[in-house]
């Protein structure tokens, strides 16, 4: 049976329906708190276990990112029948290094598209809670 | 000429392009901060003059967007060529108020999708820097 928030009234989706759709999608955002402001920053990503990997350079993303917790958002959206579901994740950012049971190849080799390219340090968000809600028809399940 | 971004080596969009391409995209994410950390919430938008109006009800976004400085994030992407833009706003959030000029009619029949429903309160982010990139195809123009 499919949980509604109670809330909003969107079907709720468990961690294991959040990180199958997480893999599904290439493109999400991330959020940082820089002076007391949130920033938004769109980034390429690739689920690493549970992990989100992506690419950066020095700067305020990574800086901020670092010193406190981050958000990070996926979204896949339909807008002809104004259906849709989001993940967010709420964690902590660290430089990527590889997983317990892998080793730095299985870290260069994941399939991480990168749009924008130039970015060549890997960081890796470790997420506290993984929460998704769906709005609408069921054909966006993937 | 089109600017280029020299630290991502993106295309740089003016305001009045980032305002241009709000105006064809429905739905947007929402950052505030709350107890330090930056949350992440999809909502449908509606570009009102120069500001963002969407609908919530109380919570932790309209109680954490209404006390501090809010990031609203809105993109259009197309994976098969690894292109797309984003537009970036950094503002404040008010409850909403008819702009000078217009009345609480106007403001009541903005053409604001809701895909979610039973949100009842109107919001407004006020820009303080509207911000736009572009990576990849020109077709993405509106």
């Amino acid at each position: 049976m499919r949980l509604v928030d109670a809330h909003s009234g969107l079907a709720v989706l468990d961690r294991d329906e959040c990180l199958a759709r997480l893999r599904t999608e290439v493109v999400g955002r991330l959020a940082v708190v820089h002076a007391g402001a949130p920033v938004i920053y769109p980034v390429n990503y690739v689920v690493d276990g549970e992990d989100v990997v992506f690419r950066s350079d020095p700067g305020v993303k990574a800086d901020a990112g670092l010193r406190g917790p981050v958000c990070f958002e996926v979204d896949h959206l339909h807008r002809p029948t104004k259906s849709g579901w989001s993940v967010v994740i709420t964690g902590r950012l660290e430089e990527a290094r590889p997983r317990p049971g892998t080793d730095w190849r299985d870290l260069v080799e994941l399939p991480l598209e990168g749009w924008a390219g130039g970015k060549h340090q890997l960081f890796r968000i470790v997420p506290d809670h993984v929460t998704g809600r769906q709005v609408g028809a069921s054909q966006l399940k993937p």
